[in-house]
């Protein structure tokens, strides 16, 4: 058995690896199967993560395998999905046991807060990179999508923007902070919490949603685009987390904040009566602008004048945006 | 827009992207949505390829794309799925519009003939690789898996092996041959098709499958393992193509059709009536041998007498098995 074959193996005995409801078929024949209920339909999305491009080479790999998971994942809980199962297709320039093993608790970790099982993928070897697909079912016609935002709807977003992006300084070494700051937005950066909760609680409630990943101002352009009108954001509404204003002021704050990026939190629309009833359910909802006629994302101060918004786009770990 | 937003924009636009039955939503949101029918399970797949390892770097775009996606959907031939969709995860050390057309057009020109089509991806930059996760359905409790060959079944392939290996040296440039024997050998290798439909029709009646991606032997040792018992191959009867007889002469061809790979034909188990059957209805079914008890898998020459195998494992592209 070659060694890359040994790697298979590891995989297929994790523990994220056995069992789960869904999985008719696990890893180990040509492919997976999955069951789905009547009346669900199967949300599938893709990310690849490439060494050097998202993530810096020598990252420790406990963090990276969880940091992986969880950032895929964040594209189901956009959807509204419950995770059922994903495929990790991972090329590697050596089989390091180490490395490996650690790279497999991170990746079990989250699998475990997302109650998503590994059914398969690939190993292969190459230059380090990772594509993870992951599956999750939805009530049929239910799904989130990013086409439905309606003027007179209100912009929300799930939590504290620009922790990851403002924790990069951190994660590449370039700075230091002390334990209480650190320790918070470094956790955002490497342990992203998809709001799969939020996501299945917003079905038939937000009229559009996706997940932050590319910054705030750029993904509500997204929503703007798909669904044709334009959206409002009021600067003073951006939530900030003291750790955040703590590490880089208020001005930088706020910039990684519309401009950065990797925050994984949801972003999405909702009529006012369908936010006073999530509100109060106890969602962590916060309202940060407005769906208006037009195009594009407009950027308000306080007295509703709109500012030039900072470039937006997020340099993934510095190199490009791809 | 950055260069490889467009190339995201170039594929959405692509014949293959659009539509789709089982398709209820494509490219363009956080991720896609299938339609599966009540009784129906879904079949997922996932293939990496690396360039310097399991494709030239130099190579034909046009060909890589069609190789690509066939060798992926074989998978699902194995499983006796029928094709729904597939994602692209495409790394890619720059943005060439002329690569990128003639790759379109290959995996276009394979998602046509398979009836599959483009549901989403992600498209990043860094050493060339693909990786490809297709989708398909099948009936419940009905697709073909590795572990149901019963002693007294016959072992089966859907046609003649080794040209696809045999054709690696034509591939590389390090051989030439007349065009009669050339063509239809790199044929099998860059266009490989995948059984689709003697996998449909082998549900309900064959009790194993796989396709060949490892080499006869190799793979008759994963039915083998799942299934818990052996599998004899008469060698004599391996099915050779007069084009590789005529390239690499008889014995070269039976040791590409043993230890080779890429062929992705399908390999089964039939229990004798349900031959005769598939016979009876036209299928393409060669018997090479028959299941045992005991464990691997044994290679018998005229006598029955056991031989020793070649080396297994088919080197990709003279690189690695991986």
């Amino acid at each position: 058995m070659g060694e890359f074959e040994l790697i298979r193996h590891y995989f297929a005995a994790a523990p994220c690896a056995q069992g789960g409801e869904g999985v008719a078929l696990g890893i180990g024949d040509d492919g997976a199967l999955l069951d789905l209920s009547p009346g669900e339909q199967l949300a599938i999305s893709t990310d690849t993560l490439v060494a050097g491009v998202h993530f810096p080479e020598s990252c420790d790999p406990f963090l990276l395998g969880q940091r992986a998971l969880g950032v895929s994942v964040s594209d189901l809980a956009a959807m509204g999905a419950t995770p059922i199962g994903f495929t990790l297709a991972i090329t590697l320039p050596n089989a390091d046991a180490a490395w490996l093993q650690a790279f497999a608790s991170g990746l079990d970790r989250m699998a475990q807060a997302c109650a998503i099982r590994l059914i398969g993928g690939d190993t292969t070897r190459g230059p380090l990179s990772l594509t993870l697909s992951v599956f999750g079912r939805v009530p049929s016609g239910m799904a989130l999508t990013r086409g439905g935002a309606q003027e007179g709807d209100l912009l929300c977003v799930g939590g504290d923007l620009g922790d990851a992006a403002g924790a990069l300084p951190l994660v590449l070494g370039q700075r230091e902070a002390p334990a209480a700051i650190a320790e918070p937005l470094l956790a955002r950066y490497w342990a992203p919490q998809p709001q799969l909760a939020l996501g299945q609680a917003l079905r038939g409630n937000a009229t559009a949603a996706l997940d932050i990943s590319d910054g705030l101002l750029a993904d509500c352009g997204h929503i703007a685009t798909a669904s044709q009108v334009a959206l409002q954001i009021d600067q003073a509404r951006v939530p900030l987390s003291a750790a955040l204003i703590a590490l880089a002021g208020q001005e930088a704050a706020l910039h990684y904040a519309l401009a950065g990026g990797d925050d994984y939190l949801l972003a999405f629309t909702l009529p006012v009566a369908r936010l006073l009833d999530m509100q109060a359910a106890g969602w962590p909802v916060r309202v940060i602008g407005r769906v208006v006629a037009g195009v594009g994302v407009q950027l308000l101060d306080a007295d509703g004048l709109e500012i030039r918004p900072p470039r937006s786009g997020y340099q993934h770990f510095g190199l490009s945006s791809d």
